[in-house]
């Protein structure tokens, strides 16, 4: 089968490589139907993640069709999956309070990172009946592959980790599809305000059409102006959506006295955190990686219209146009490109 | 009158000072029965409260008795009441959340740091209902003055914060006062085992005292410790009870994913946040000044038995001998100095 091989830092390839089997009882192997880029795989790509190998296939994100199972999953072949970010023994201490996302028993973050992963024509899937979801008639593979990571980690590590609250004023500091994601689950808890901010106006326009009322661009003061809406205060909650120092810095820096910052980015380096000046100020910060108990609440929230999946999507590719995908994907500021997806043809 | 005045980086000095008056009508006026002097105030000799100025009457926690009121208090000449480190107008948003600490009324920790203190024989005490409590009749001087910064600070601020729950390992790094009143106050909750790092022998002595169950001293291995006694996976919640980058990092590197660092130390300057490391771990990060919103409580416990507040003073001074209480307290490694009381003759 063909798959997307991370090749070291800033190289990677579309190539052949051997299909995947069943190797452990709970295993099941899924054909990906539809499969997407994560801003995640561009950190990889970037040598952010030094846990990824060279040779590893990325990908964390699909829908799919279940092929082969092994002799202890539930699910059966035919069966139409989500394949999530997160896989799960489902047995370990974390597993058992939901925290799935710091999996003990193997699972956690694995596929695409210690595991081979989705942006391949099959890819097998550890602890297959709690890593996967069914997709409920009626729900297209577009919208609930946006289950698959970015909505549950945006709303899960950024706004119920931030606990954005009605009446906040709550600022998403980076507007690529995990910050519209924010600012879209953000809204569902009715803060005062949200207010974006990015460097690229394409962003910017599109977290205006996600649900921002306030966006600040490059040539704009965010403290400035996140003070001057909230009487001099700062914001309640500040989500970091981008992963480099300069944005969390800049959170610290919007969020008010007992104000949020959660850390949603993923990052390479290490932050300063001027506690010389916020040891005083009754801040929270939170970091975290998507545990996905809130995805079965979020595919009911598709189902019942009170979230749409689709409209992440700026860009269409058939399967082996995956190095075509990565190109547009990775140039957001040319292309435009919010979610990409990649479909069996 | 006397008084301790800050003159600057490393200089302090008993001398003579005008005595205070009523200034506003919710002033009151207060003679110090007793005072102590507080770790804060040695990072203000360091330079680390560069809002202190030279000529600053230090000190912000004394139990006393009301000489003088303004025409707009409740207290009366006589009453007799604990002087809180915070200071509450009691009428902005703040304060009427419960969040005293940040009061944007002109209150918050003002005492000894905005405003004259309370190491003199006379304090005048802005907001005075709102900031210092009624002395319930049968508890004496010394121990209530340890709810005036202490107890308060290290509950609030090291063990809610933190949300030490039931069963949790809790570490905490720093046994001087505060670290032995968050040992004294997480025990509260029942926790499995609270561990206490410093690098003093005497300290991990008085750790042990308080209701430490492991100590690890200047010898010792904090990680690999924790981890032993965690199943390798650290603890519930670190306290950072010292306030330098060494101690706060040393924190996020205890805590098992999932974990809390409870940030309680005054910085004097930045510290590392491995965020590339940190990112995926599920950490809780917070940061405070004390609100004061548990004195009440606290109050009742010490009446109930439930803490012992004269437990945490090692040394006596008659409010005259000023100088030698800060040298004793200065040097704890030498002197083996907890709290020092100074008494008005």
């Amino acid at each position: 089968m063909k798959a997307l091989v991370y090749q070291g830092p800033g190289r990677r390839s579309w190539q052949e490589v051997p299909e995947p089997g069943v190797q452990t009882p709970t295993d099941a192997v899924v054909r990906v139907d539809a499969v997407t880029i994560c801003g995640t795989d561009l950190h990889i790509l970037k040598g952010d993640v030094p846990a990824v190998e060279p040779g590893r296939i990325l990908g964390h994100e699909a829908v799919g069709t279940v092929t082969e199972v092994g002799a202890g999953a539930a699910l059966k072949p035919g069966d139409r999956v989500l394949v999530s970010c997160v896989s799960a023994c489902g047995r370990c201490r974390y597993c058992r309070t939901g925290s799935y996302g710091q999996c003990l028993g193997g699972g956690g973050w694995i596929l695409g990172h210690h595991i081979d992963g989705t942006q391949a024509e099959f890819v097998r899937v550890p602890f297959a009946d709690t890593s996967t979801h069914f997709v409920p008639e009626g729900i297209g593979d577009e919208a609930v592959l946006m289950l698959a990571d970015i909505l549950p980690t945006s709303y899960e590590v950024g706004v119920l980790n931030g606990r954005v609250a009605p009446g906040d004023t709550v600022v998403v500091v980076g507007a690529g599809p995990i910050g519209l994601a924010a600012i879209t689950t953000a809204r569902l808890y009715s803060p005062s305000r949200v207010i974006a901010v990015d460097l690229a106006e394409a962003r910017l326009e599109a977290a205006t059409r996600f649900g921002a009322d306030v966006v600040i661009g490059a040539d704009g003061d965010p403290a400035g102006k996140v003070a001057e809406l909230t009487g001099g205060l700062g914001a309640d909650v500040a989500i970091e959506a981008v992963g480099v120092p300069e944005t969390f810095e800049l959170c610290a820096r919007l969020v008010r006295p007992g104000g949020h910052v959660a850390n949603v980015g993923v990052h390479g380096r290490p932050v300063t955190l001027h506690l010389e000046e916020l040891w005083a100020r009754d801040l929270t910060f939170t970091t975290g990686l998507v545990d996905t108990y809130s995805t079965p609440t979020l595919l009911s929230m598709l189902g019942a219209g009170l979230l749409d999946g689709g409209r992440f999507v700026t860009h269409h590719f058939a399967l082996h146009d995956m190095e075509k995908a990565y190109e547009v994907f990775s140039h957001p500021q040319e292309t435009g490109a919010l979610k990409v997806v990649l479909t069996r043809g």
